[in-house]
């Protein structure tokens, strides 16, 4: 299809496809003559994929670009492919000068047992949600974490589940990046409507 | 203290603050002199909550300025307040020319049995969420949605008590509207370190 099919297939516009193009998220159409490319179905898939990630997923484009390349060139192991995956993950890069996590949100990690590294992007990222939230009046005391995070084991064990049901390792890849960041406001909204609901009960 | 103290202690920039004045997030301190005012403790504790919304919670000027309002004159009774909470908060103001939730959402919601209105903002938000992630391949079956479901409705569970437990509506009111949006990022957070988890006992 041309450009503009492209374009009417997809919903996104095409000023926004030829942005796509000029970034390297878009893959060069076939050339057909000096001023037409054809696309196939899977300049579609890229493109839905590229709006979901950077409309929707809060991802910007150097994000993008590391999640395509990693979709592009995905690694043996299943537990290696989370690990990059995860890199590529918005939030999850930690800078040299980053602050030590918060020592308190530290042990809580070490005392659920889960056989994290202290040092993963996600103890920092934790560390500094509670810290931004304490800061901000919510207390949450370690017993109220500790029922969140048994909550959030029982969302990854699906997480897992999914990838493992992928036929292939890049598929596998593909549920694991793409699955953690669309799956998040999934989650938020789940979230919402269950308040709504036990409060509803209790109310 | 004046200004400048208020800048020291908050770790916010005189600038920042002056823009929180000049848009009313910040209320005046106490005029001592044409050029000085005076701020107490209650500024502090406001330059920290706003700044946790606007720079954290991805939250707009205009949804802060919602959610300020909102605690300043919180409701009676706790479930009202619950619905002013959600409608102050970021992504749940439902559009008159919003499309219909996904037929296939909606019955997943009514089967549910949690007795949310079908019109509720929380069941446009998780529609847009789920037909976003199945347009990037993100297939979410009904099985693995009732398993994101009753996690969420667990996490619900620790949200609504540690709301109950504050001994004013407005404490509650704060503890909602707050909590809600910066304990987001810390369920995400816990979400990542237990798919580490997950992944290296199953790997």
């Amino acid at each position: 299809m041309r450009i503009s099919e492209l374009a009417a297939e997809s919903g996104v516009p095409l000023a926004t496809l030829k942005y796509y193009l000029r970034e390297g998220l878009l893959m060069p159409g076939r050339s057909q003559s000096r001023t037409r490319s054809d696309y196939g179905p899977e300049h579609l898939e890229r493109v839905r994929l590229v709006r979901a990630l950077v409309e929707h997923g809060g991802i910007g484009i150097a994000g993008a670009h590391r999640i395509l390349e990693a979709l592009d060139s995905p690694p043996p192991s299943r537990h290696e492919l989370l690990g990059i995956a995860h890199g590529a993950l918005p939030g999850t890069v930690v800078e040299d000068d980053a602050a030590d996590p918060d020592p308190d949100v530290a042990a809580f990690v070490a005392s659920l047992g889960w056989g994290v590294e202290d040092c993963a992007p996600a103890v920092h990222r934790l560390s500094e949600a509670v810290v931004r939230a304490r800061a901000a009046g919510i207390d949450l005391p370690e017993a109220d974490l500790e029922r969140y995070a048994a909550a959030m084991r029982e969302v990854a064990d699906v997480d897992l589940e999914v990838a493992g049901r992928a036929a292939t390792a890049s598929e596998a890849m593909h549920t694991v990046v793409v699955g953690t960041v669309l799956v998040d406001p999934v989650l938020l909204a789940l979230r919402r409507l269950a308040q709504e609901s036990v409060s509803a009960t209790r109310g």
